[in-house]
């Protein structure tokens, strides 16, 4: 498919550096899905359509690392509970419903099409332990055109009975899912072991051996609540540390692999966060509302961690990573206030770049409009916002839209070149 | 002006005690601004106009405790700063603004606008220390029909110049406002020295004076920010707490008094916010956003100390209440986990309380549907959220709305049984 646009409009993205990037009223000429030139001339091309988005903020499309599409349908609801009380009264049932197809055709297209018009182009999402649906999933990301990560939930110990699979049943649907899926463009598999309580020690060493075998990335949950570290430790007494935990199954590292949480991985296991394989998933609304803390993006930053942001739905209530923005920085302003002020809040500048180019990287490097890049892209209308105050830098317009019209549809969006809208 | 309506609608609010009251598809029959009775079947009136809300979900109107109508123009902006940089490098610029009397009308026509259509029926307001722009502001309340207490800003020291009045010309002012709004019904005068910083001490015993006198309220702001706390302790050497620095100048109770933010108060002040004419307007966001801290909510709800939620715009970027309720439970959540166990989180229900009886006291009582209470309410359409979850309670949909949606219009809103829209 050869495609060229040559897209009007004011430009905003950080570079390699985390430096603020301000394009008002430029061109990004967009060829074969990427990225040619962003010039403040318009390009002398006549094969591409021209797209005239003339005083909206475009800005490079923004990655979710971490999002439950199982859960979509309960946010917002039971905002009083701690994680594992959270999980087994809420979470485990509503996922075992996932069985039936027909209830996950009806919330996974309403999961799709929020996703479809938020500012999200990348996304690594959990579904269920459930095959079938799972694969639904995925057809429909496909056809909706976004770049994902889905994967199929193994788990085989400490759930509900409806939601525990036999071991080797678990394996056989791990691979059968990922030859199934094996023909989709846009979405693709991840080994997905819930997290160290769900899985047997048998299936996690599966899991890493179909990982490493196929080239498959990994995604999972550390280190996130204080009870569910203690109850890792006396599950793996041999272990030093969550994170050894995963070690010693074989999945750290070697393939791509995300983490999400790692609120206590200061602490816990801060020489294995050190692992160019290692995203950490910082999901700050997530962390506030089950009570667990605040992750500490700032010693992620410092000791070169890779890191992108995560909506966590539904232990965060929003699929905006616009939002996701502006919950890390306020909760780093927290963090620094009431825990540790050797390490100062993120701002604004600084949360963008994570859920631009950090989470990007993940996907082979997305997140800006570097010459060669995958074109993601989304543009935000934020002039509907009223007010007297005038000339604003671009940055100032996306840091107002982020804080007040987050969850706003976006106007336009495109990802890998292909316009979805 | 006696009118009467019977409502239909799903109805919910905490009774006196908190606990969680329940009434769908009931019937309120107001009559001459008052609530007379909420049931289950129609009443037997004939007189009255009958409001069909059926599936609607009506509140108690919300008060809103402390909010800056001067610096709503640039909510959301400028993020990155603490308090004591922040108010001078854009706050104090923005308020000199309002010497204009064009700028002032545009700027607060948007606010009255935004704030009517929010589920905020009482307010709290700082305008500026301009006398004309603040009638003006008045006035656009008024005339939009909701209830608030608007202050004309006291400021004669360690302010910029264009924001810095003569002592004598600041009392002078006051008392012209207050006249001039003699003939208000909804909107009324309260005394409003900044914070200890901007006013002398001449300057804040005639403001106590005239308060005492003249029976108005007072509104201002409490150990919100540690700089502020040490700052204030080197202008009042003799006082052994912030809140001791307005007692010494007659402002700590005698009339109802607003002491915004209190985050420090716990620690700095304990004996003296047990004061019942003291009212602690908690501000979440405002708190999180300037990086001041987390009040102790939970600590004033055991002593016995009043509290309300603010929106403190434009510390807080929202005038959402619904969204500060989500915002107090959060922060409360973080507040537990990192500080300090003793002080369990907020509830939503609590929270909810807080922001509609706890609030709505200071206006002599309002936040619920008691016979006899002022009619204060708002109707809220839930019902857009798609989601596949079905069989919510009412407080579920309450709970959802306000993370999910907490900015979105109210379809309906009256205020002592006048019908706005």
């Amino acid at each position: 498919m050869s495609s060229a646009y040559v897209i009007h409009a004011d430009f905003y993205q950080t570079d390699r550096e985390g430096m603020a990037l301000e394009m008002p009223s430029s061109y990004l000429l967009v060829r074969d899905g990427r990225v040619v030139s962003l010039t403040t001339s318009r390009p002398d091309v006549s094969d591409a359509t021209f797209l005239d988005w003339s005083g909206l903020l475009v800005i490079p499309g923004l990655t979710d690392l971490h999002v439950h599409a199982s859960q979509y349908q309960f946010r917002g609801l039971w905002m009083d509970e701690e994680l594992l009380e959270w999980l087994n009264a809420h979470t485990f049932p509503e996922e075992a419903k996932y069985k039936e197809i027909s209830y996950a055709s009806q919330a996974y297209r309403i999961f799709t099409d929020d996703l479809l018009h938020s500012a999200t182009t990348r996304a690594a999402i959990f579904a269920t332990i459930h095959e079938d649906s799972t694969l639904l999933l995925a057809r429909y990301l496909e056809e909706a055109g976004i770049a994902a990560y889905v994967g199929k939930v193994n788990m085989d110990r400490n759930s509900v009975p409806e939601l525990t699979e036999d071991s080797e049943a678990s394996v056989m649907s791990t691979l059968s899912f990922i030859e199934k899926m094996k023909d989709f463009k846009n979405v693709k598999p991840i080994i997905t072991p819930r997290f160290i309580p769900s899985c047997s020690d048998w299936l996690l060493d599966e899991l890493a051996c179909i990982a490493k075998e196929r080239g498959l990335p990994v995604q999972s949950h550390l280190s996130e609540n204080q009870s569910e570290g203690e109850w890792v430790h006396s599950l793996c007494p041999e272990s030093v540390s969550y994170a050894d935990a995963y070690r010693r199954h074989g999945l750290w590292g070697g393939v791509p692999t995300i983490m999400a949480h790692c609120v206590y991985s200061m602490e816990a296991e801060p020489g294995l966060m050190r692992n160019e394989d290692i995203f950490v998933a910082h999901c700050p609304d997530s962390n506030t509302n089950l009570s667990s803390g605040i992750a500490p993006a700032r010693w992620f930053l410092e000791n070169g961690v890779n890191m992108g942001l995560g909506s966590d739905v539904a232990g965060g209530t929003t699929l905006s990573i616009l939002r996701a923005i502006t919950d890390a920085v306020k909760v780093s302003k927290l963090r620094w206030r009431l825990v540790d002020q050797r390490f100062r809040p993120l701002s604004f500048r600084e949360a963008f770049h994570i859920a631009s180019r950090g989470g990007g990287a993940f996907f082979g490097g997305v997140g800006g409009f570097d010459e060669g890049m995958e074109a993601d892209l989304v543009a935000l209308d934020d002039s509907v916002r009223k007010t007297a105050i005038k000339d604003l830098s671009l940055e100032e317009r996306l840091e107002r839209h982020a804080y007040l019209a987050p969850e706003e549809p976006v106007t336009h969006k495109m990802v890998k070149g292909r316009l979805l809208f």
